[in-house]
């Protein structure tokens, strides 16, 4: 039988952050196998989007392992002692949109970084997000969640000077499910130079992240 | 051969106004037989999105019309003398909406009421729709335009308490041309109880605000 | 960990009403929260769109609070004692829609308002709608649910003068499934001044109603 | 170079009506060659949606011939001398629609059938319907035209026995441009055992009929 | 309470049929008190897309009716005695699309016309058609199923002269997923005069026969 | 009652293959009959995306079977004994698309060709895929499988002479869900002469490699 | 000012066939520019759909050159003087197809090949492509053309045994405008190993035989 | 009348660089209002994609005005004149793709940054982005711009390590037309952490460079 799965060792060197591992479509049983890889390679391994049922085998095969189950990262390893701070802040519109701020955080903790998080700044109350201004001009990179409308990133694009990378969320129902108004909402965007990420993609936002905050 | 057109002269006595000519699919012949039609039974008749070429010809066979180039509103007969103000405030984001601003102001102009305009309210730079807020509370209809994102109606519906007709503009290009992201932008608006019409429908918003304003 | 959620406490102050929960995406353990901070405040809360094994969760935690099974509408606290009545009157064309009539009535109800349903005007036998005209013409606002061709609507609009407010239904199947067919045959309406809420909308009809009888 | 078009001779045989060439996406050369094969068979040709540049060239070429501007029907030949009467009605609601009703009119007239056409019957006034519905039921087939939101043939449907085939038009701005918010309403029409051809498909439609027709 | 269903009594009277109840959306229990009022007046009643968990209990509680597992067909009271034959050739390209040969199947039955059945007509193998022909021209009207690329109403067009109803089959995966790639190539095709109904709609496609066969 | 199935026993005269079952939209029933059929003629059957539930009972009662659970491939019979190797490369991009190779890899077995898969060749590394080409020039057709944006194809075919058939996989989320960008992707390719299929139609790139390689 | 365009020259060794110009998105200016890249290396250029006016301003420029003014195919060079022929078939159903059977037929001939053009092989009479089976299978390799419902491929694809390229057309209108009906029916197939391209890429299913062709 | 236009003065404050004016949807005397509104303000302005005609108009009213028929890009005023350099790379894949390279080119020289552009990278001919790698890493942002199937940022994501803004291209034809292809592959790069901005948006793309090289 023909081998399945070989780590991309020097992506580390190449791009400058390691693999992870998108979760949603694999069985237990080729997560496992990958997880083992890494393991003999001692490496820690973040997995992305790993279904809760899933989990709970890998939980029980990988003990000591991280599953947060909002956002369904799972992690076999540690993550790193030492953090950064104030470098990332993750602003949201609601309790909704939980899953992806997590999804960030904990991506972003992988590699070192502690975001801070701003939640339920809605764009249906504006002042939420007025009165963080100041604050929030003290990040290097911001990155907003938004499902419906997704009008909330074009408001701050308007208000905040750095890097803004917009995340659209599929939150929503109606003509607005599974995230493609806010996506398209926020590629339209009449604020200047707001970038965006596929829908859901939590992890994507804080690689671009991290692919800024690595610059020196 | 048979007969084109009736007007639905007892429309007035059902539903509280006129009928108004949709004039974007009509040949110069077919407007001209309808408007004639109106003059005989001694009505003004006001002909929507009516191309700049058809109203250059129409404008020599009806002297004495209107004709407003950047809205495409054709007026054969007069507008009312006395209007009643301050019930309508139209909202747009700049210069490139103003086609439907004005196709909005003239049509509720036709049926005797004088919107105030206020252009530029881009939500980019959102403190300029703030600086309005208290002005805009004394209106009794809000009309809200935007393309691209469509993201105006949201944050206005989030400061004000009266009723807002969101119409998106067909104003954008690449993902927004044609006025789609707009439109679904207002339909999935998380600020409450905003209501829309179609993609470029100024002269349906005035309609929807008349009925409003026809209450008792 | 960051704080999830702030009641928008002077969102009334704003425009009019207070914030209502949109249950559809909330976990059972963020409703909870959430229901127990308005509690805190002496707050009734209306959470829309709560599945009903959340819901028979939350009934236990919240007892004698209310739930709707077929609109799904979940309140902890109480509906006011007092109601206007005779000011909005519901269509629907049958038994399909009845979860966007109740979940419009039931909003309606928590402001104040009690309104009248008109179910099985279906526009597939018009004469349902045609012997009713009268009658429709005493209320204030009219709401108008559809699925299918969503064609209700437009044959109400060509009758009635009042404000209308259409809701496709996602009430359908083939090219109809999901309700874009009957929320584009609404916004394409021939008949002048009909607007427009998203797909299964019910609560945001509700709140554009009570913008427009709030209008003093 | 090798040969482009044989006419299908036993097309009648196999299913009772001749070829019929479609014009649109052919050059002036293109249908000269094909209208000459007609020619030596001596046989009458109906080309369909030729555009007006096209018909004045072919016109000089082939004197003699019909063209009706409106629809862009093409008759190099005679039409029948005989016609049957009262077998077809054709709706419609309004002058847009008329390239459509033209197209449908010609077509079978070149088959030797006289359509009635009952224009502006228009779903916005839906008396206009009722008005007729005595005289249309003596018609065998019914063929109804929409644009916009597509609504006419549920209302007929709903009020009519015959077989009624729906035509959507590519009338219609906004959400509704080019004709599938038409086409999809009419799929999805809550009236029974209406059927649809493509979108502008006047041509179709008559077809269908005459298949109707022509049964024993 | 308001009332929540009236059956449309005249129907029958107006276009020739009685009403039939779409069940796929539709509770048990309002299913229920629909099939009552039905029984009350003495009348049959037909249910379609009726789920099997649903038929079950409606089993129960009206015993002696009949569900066809395959098409989820439920009849309560009694298909016709008698029956007229070789009016309506159901066509079709296998195994997969029998839910839908079912469902005209029994519909026609309900209104007394017993269809034949080709099954397994598969345009993959155009032999199968080709030697049916002549059997197949003695039918008043063909019905054509097809999922996938839905090609075989075209294939079948070319070579039969009566009336031809097209059912997309909501069969196919990828990109024919949900049938809409079947739809629009039934709407598409090159044959002459082929009606399309809407996909999965079985029924509707029973229906349209039935106005061609109700012809005097 | 009607036949539901006919063996097209000519196939494999006609185009060189025997017919193959399509398993996902047929009942274990009626998966049963075909089967048996084949067995009275003495033939192998493979039968495609047959769930793993349907499998289970299948696997009873045809004992000796063959089910892959991950391509969900279900043969009752025999793999030929004898094969041809090295005329296919199956290409992919990583686990998430194993499903395809599988499925792929089956295929041609069954018609006696052992295909060469190559796992893993992810195009965000794309030293994976320049490190195989040489050997991958020995084979005769490459059949590359992506999900997600389907790049692969692209590089590959920009870098290999032979026959492409590119294999779009329903594998990705948000805007990447059900294959979509991946099918677009290939289709749009700026490398020359590929070819796609379907998505997830491991199947049909099977059936187009062994079309080729039966080239004489 | 940087530099706009190296040619590839390996691809010929990579690959196996020079690099080809798409000329519909290049200027007059920038396609002179690269035919005269090629010609400094004494290569002819082949470039595809390039517009008529540019073709006539790069005719006087290149004065020898080939338009073919159906396909829009411009050549400056050769093409070679010995051909192979009977290896590539050309199927259409008719006229309309004519300037992909050219654009097919003429990339062939630069590499080499006379392809055979049987046009005018209508789905709708499906007897023409029967008279010509025999004929086909005589041809290493079928391309079928196809416009509106695109179900010719389907048909062919049931009765030849070769490597069948489907190539949709964008010739139709109403829904099936812009080819994506014809593509995504021939994608859907229910023939075996069909593959597909590009709507309207002529040239890739020429280059996709040649690489067929090419196989020792 | 009411005002047309307010320069948001204060953007420069609040996130670091002037407004800029969208050209294709404003009339040249739209445009002319605005630029004198700047000229008073002594500012330079930057016009995107003011189409040619409106251009040659505008060059006559403001003498030593620059524009380029590429891009599109018209100023009026000096780009600065010092400039820091090598901190964007612009990627592109050919000719066709030229008005974006020059769009973001020019929009970053007026912000005083000067852009090296490496063009004809496409990902058909991997080696010519291999070749260029070591060169690439010395650059701080990354800008891909890609029409057709938009592979080119998936391959340069996973070679390289700065922040990478991927732009999609409206290049292509068939499914690719009008840019969404490219588009929606470019959001499901399964390489890691690419951001992307809305199609032919390289003035957003310019601006979202802007916002990382401002970063202190």
């Amino acid at each position: 039988m023909s081998k399945h799965f070989n780590i991309d060792h020097k992506r580390d060197e190449r791009v400058g952050f390691q693999e992870i591992v998108f979760g949603a479509s694999k069985s237990v049983d080729q997560l496992s196998k990958i997880i083992n890889d890494f393991i003999k390679y001692q490496k820690s391994v973040l997995c992305t989007k790993v279904q809760k049922k899933k989990a709970e085998v890998l939980s029980t095969e990988f003990p000591g392992s991280f599953y947060d189950e909002i956002s369904k990262i799972f992690l076999v390893g540690k993550f790193p002692i030492h953090f950064s701070k104030n470098e990332v802040a993750i602003l949201s519109g609601g309790t909704s949109d939980q899953y992806l701020v997590n999804e960030i955080y904990f991506t972003l903790k992988f590699f070192g970084k502690e975001a801070e998080r701003f939640q339920d700044i809605g764009v249906a109350g504006v002042h939420r997000l007025l009165n963080n201004i100041e604050k929030l001009k003290k990040f290097k990179v911001i990155i907003v969640i938004a499902g419906f409308e997704g009008a909330l990133p074009t408001v701050a694009g308007g208000l905040l000077p750095q890097p803004i990378i917009a995340v659209p969320a599929a939150v929503g129902y109606g003509i607005s499910k599974g995230g493609r108004v806010a996506l398209n909402s926020m590629l339209s965007s009449c604020a200047n130079g707001i970038t965006v990420v596929n829908i859901d993609n939590g992890y994507g936002a804080a690689m671009a992240a991290l692919r800024i905050l690595n610059l020196k």
